[in-house]
């Protein structure tokens, strides 16, 4: 079966996270390494989703996950900061800019097949990042679209349904292999990217062999389609 | 309240889809007057739509209720046609082009605020339609995220909560006063854009004098806002 739209995860896969958050940190003033306060607050992540997917935690908007999460980093380091810097810290996550080869990686890429975002970041969020970092999608899709988050199989299975294809047509593309293993789960197919500075110089170096492709960037996986 | 984002309508308002039809009912060598047939299938449209929202019809995507309505529009007219022919005219309204002013309109507009399509066809469809027609949106906003159709209020009201915005930030731009009128009940603002072709040479002149804004065209439009 034919591979006719690729989707894509966010955060990590397409955008610098840590670059920007850190940055962030930075320009609020926040005591403290810019960049471990950033790493800090990431790390928050999986277990606040983990707590949503197991039912102890409604479901919600990744804005209100990180402000969640800013609490409990701010009390872990003793910091109290002030609203607005908080406010600025959580809205830092919808203006982060894309790595260098994401652009010109999905244009090329999107001349053969559809090309939408699928992430755990909301609409909204999707809405602002394509928009700072001039990202074009043919649609931003987003697991919230199905109230809940990746890996959850209805993540994927929901992004499939609204773009009128069989899961076997869709592919994600993350530099994540448990969003990957996810989407192989649901019946997509998969495609890892390799984002060795997503957590800085020293950032443990990832692979999935079970993945469909890899590839080192967008522009060597539009060549290798 | 600054509007913050524009939502379409997008058959009549963006589309002409009577000429893209008509042209489909010629190419499938469909007995009789090509534009009579495209009219009478489009107004088969709102009463099918009426079934939906009355509760008469469970929802479906916009392919299914216009392989009804072809279904209906052939009888009428003792046609019968091969299955193919059929699958053509139902995909037809997934390529219409866009009027002139729509692509540069569409530019002009995304500058300032964000754009998306509020449209009662399916996610699958607006894809198709707007890469048909090279027109760049921030979103594909569909009725379909609502599982019902303009005008009912959840459509409009779903559309401004995925964009995070309170209704009165939204305006919906259309060519037609029942879909604005629609937006404005939601709480949206409203802007009509009148498309004098939309029926062909002898369309009915339409106006909306509740509208906030009316303009010619999507270029004129963006020059009011």
């Amino acid at each position: 079966m034919e591979v006719r739209a690729l989707v894509f995860d966010v955060f990590g896969t397409l955008v610098d996270w840590r670059s920007g958050v850190a940055a962030a940190f930075n320009a609020g003033g926040v005591p403290g390494d810019p960049e471990a306060l950033a790493d800090g607050w990431r790390a928050r992540y999986a277990p606040i989703l983990g707590e949503v997917l197991g039912g102890s935690r409604p479901w919600a908007r990744l804005d209100e996950l990180h402000d969640a999460t800013l609490d409990d980093l701010l009390a872990e380091h003793g910091l109290d900061i002030e609203p607005a810097t908080r406010s600025e810290l959580v809205a830092a996550w919808h203006r982060l800019d894309p790595w260098p080869d994401v652009r010109p990686g999905l244009e090329a890429l999107r001349r053969d097949r559809v090309v939408a975002t699928l992430s755990n970041a909301h609409v909204a969020m999707l809405v602002d990042l394509a928009r700072h970092g001039d990202l074009r999608f043919d649609a931003l899709l987003s697991a919230e679209l199905a109230r809940t988050y990746k890996p959850a199989p209805e993540a994927y299975l929901t992004a499939a349904r609204l773009l009128g294809l069989e899961p076997a047509e869709v592919m994600l593309v993350a530099a994540h292999p448990l969003d990957l293993a996810g989407a192989r789960h649901a019946g997509l197919r998969s495609a890892f990217v390799d984002r060795p500075l997503e957590y800085g110089p020293g950032s443990p170096p990832r692979a999935d062999p079970d993945a469909d492709l890899s590839a080192r960037d967008l522009l060597e996986l539009a060549a290798a389609m």
